[in-house]
């Protein structure tokens, strides 16, 4: 690896590197016209200013976070047989973790591969690649998973909007396979995914045990799962039982695979999609004295970047005014949010400011995030974006 | 209820009160002397100073929470058959929430009856005032128990120290029923508890769900269980499969209690108990080289007070490094903090600033609290006193 490009950390810019942290900002790096011109997403020596070697790492001049590590030894090949043993080492966690082969497999930098999600559903994989780095490797990664339990179907969910910050274009290519349909199972049900077409990489498994929780509370109950994307929480409060689900999105694709994954459970008469604005429709049901003794809300992110974060805040107070307004006595509210930008007790304050606006008595049952399969980073806490708020509501 | 002494706010004194907050401080109490001289847990309705009602409160007028909410109706009884509705709202709660009755039955504030602690051990109670109200109440509590579900076995835990906060003294005492022990089942198991002489009310119900996760990862491990009590997350791993365990307590008589619950499920030849100092004995287990596979550490609280807060930290990060230090690589290390004076953030960086000083790669795999039998108040958010953090080591 003596052809590897050498890397050097400003006077002073190693602070972080020396405590952990798995990135170095463009302005760490002692910048040079040649490191500039080097390829976005080649895999570099990193070095303080000191001479202490801190490894191999992935590098993109044209990006404000500049170098992501990769491996503490400066050598560490990078190639086809490194991402499997990487890869390997995710998938052993995860199968330690969970019973079936439906799960989000590498989760970026906290299973030590930067920038690079891999979601599992059986036989069939969505991966997004985030950073120049990881795009670069694409070629490793499929070797990777090929040899390690070689998928029938991979695409290429690079559409998310991160990739900007790389400087790379959004795609959704079909890297392997012949067509984007797979299968996910959970709690006992089976729900078809569309991996070229639906949200994010087709399903949110950092809410699996959260539905699983919600669940449980809704046997004989009313249940409503506004923004239910395919039905997630709706399904699940189904199959344990729930008299009435109602779904509410404002997409008619997702409503249509979760109405397909209800018939096929079996309860396709138990449960009604309603196509409509979520929070929209939430104020009107509100009005017209609509109730249920189970509610679920799980909007898209509130907050994109942080300057959206106080408005983000007022849109979860509303949005759990608006909810809880809808609970009948005794019953049941499930918050979430996925905004970054939130911070778990902003969200919290924000939320219950919300319930006490809808003059409802809150006791907090459980504050919860994603699920182990979402592993977090310790030098990157913010990543834990996933919040949520399990109410009973007096 | 028209000879229920009347309590009024001082102008201004009613901001936190109307914003839902459970507690008026004795400075927003316009104080007099004829106050000063009621009995300390007597139920008052309280006012504001612009005359509006704030329901029916116990009232204490040595304490610094001078009064806490009941009722938001100010004639509410607050008798037996008050209590026997509130008490029976929780255990409806609890019903629905699971399968089997070993719970946290009444969690203070949260459960709208604040200072009064009930768990639950099938037919046997263990209850703790923490107010003078709720000692006052008692003979109400016990009535309402007794309609509810009769219990065989009534222990007053009494020896909590927030009662100095109230002026009363520290007891013990069995309240009803002729002995005090009773038998905890959790995860199929059955664990002998002693409500009279073991720690708080005998048993930790506030971890179980977290016992759960961490035997997950237990099945054919080597574990250590460092501050074990009565082997509660030991045992759970020995159930799931574990190969060897070891239990690490200072106390004899809980060890004994843990190894006549591994007799009795049939693997005491798995388990091994350990009676020393837990943190020397770390110290001494990591620099002979002994390693696990899975280590749980779940200490007593290192800051009773806030002012111990810096040095709690510091704790928390030496606990960290001895742990991380004796968890072979691709190993699990669960810690636990029940320091109410230790916020969620500043324990999980003293964590993994610990685990950084073992020079150990750590993945965050899951954040936790308290089970949903310890509700939380909205506006006590800092009663979520029970933080632990699930790592994966590399």
């Amino acid at each position: 690896m003596t052809d590897r490009p050498l890397i050097r950390l400003a006077p002073g810019g190693d602070r972080r590197v020396k405590a952990g942290h798995p990135w170095a900002f463009s302005n760490e790096i002692a910048m040079s016209p040649a490191l500039r011109a080097l390829p976005p997403g080649i895999v570099v020596r990193l070095e303080g200013d000191d001479g202490q070697k801190h490894g191999a790492w992935h590098f993109n001049p044209h990006s404000l976070i500049a170098a992501r590590r990769l491996d503490a030894s400066p050598d560490a090949a990078c190639d086809a047989a490194w991402y499997r043993a990487r890869i390997g080492a995710c998938l052993a966690l995860r199968d330690r973790m969970f019973d079936t082969p439906f799960y989000r497999l590498v989760h970026a930098e906290a299973d030590g591969l930067p920038g690079l999600i891999i979601d599992r559903y059986g036989d069939s994989v969505a991966m997004q690649a985030n950073t120049a780095g990881m795009e670069a490797a694409t070629p490793h990664i499929l070797a990777a998973l090929r040899d390690l339990f070689d998928p029938r179907l991979v695409v290429a969910r690079n559409d998310s909007a991160v990739r900007k910050l790389e400087g790379m274009e959004e795609a959704v290519t079909l890297l392997h396979g012949s067509d984007g349909t797979a299968t996910v199972e959970e709690s006992g049900l089976r729900f078809p995914v569309d991996l070229l077409g639906g949200q994010k990489t087709g399903w949110f498994f950092d809410q699996r045990a959260n539905r699983a929780m919600v669940a449980r509370f809704c046997a004989g109950r009313t249940m409503l799962d506004a923004f239910c994307h395919t039905g997630g929480f709706g399904l699940a409060a189904a199959a344990a039982g729930a008299r009435e689900v109602t779904l509410l999105d404002r997409s008619e694709h997702a409503l249509d695979l979760a109405m397909q994954a209800a018939r096929l459970a079996g309860f396709g008469d138990r449960v009604t999609a309603l196509k409509a604005e979520a929070l929209d429709h939430l104020e009107k049901m509100a009005a017209s004295g609509r109730r249920f003794e189970v509610v679920v809300t799980d909007p898209p992110a509130f907050a994109k970047t942080r300057k959206d974060q106080p408005a983000a805040l007022r849109g979860y107070a509303k949005l759990a005014r608006l909810a809880a307004g809808l609970v009948s006595p005794d019953g049941i509210l499930f918050i979430a949010s996925c905004s970054h930008h939130v911070a778990p007790p902003d969200f919290a304050e924000a939320v219950t400011w919300g319930v006490h606006k809808a003059r409802r008595e809150a006791r907090i049952l459980a504050s919860v995030g994603a699920g182990p399969d979402h592993p977090v980073h310790p030098a990157l806490p913010e990543s834990a974006y996933l919040k949520g708020l399990l109410l009973h509501l007096a």
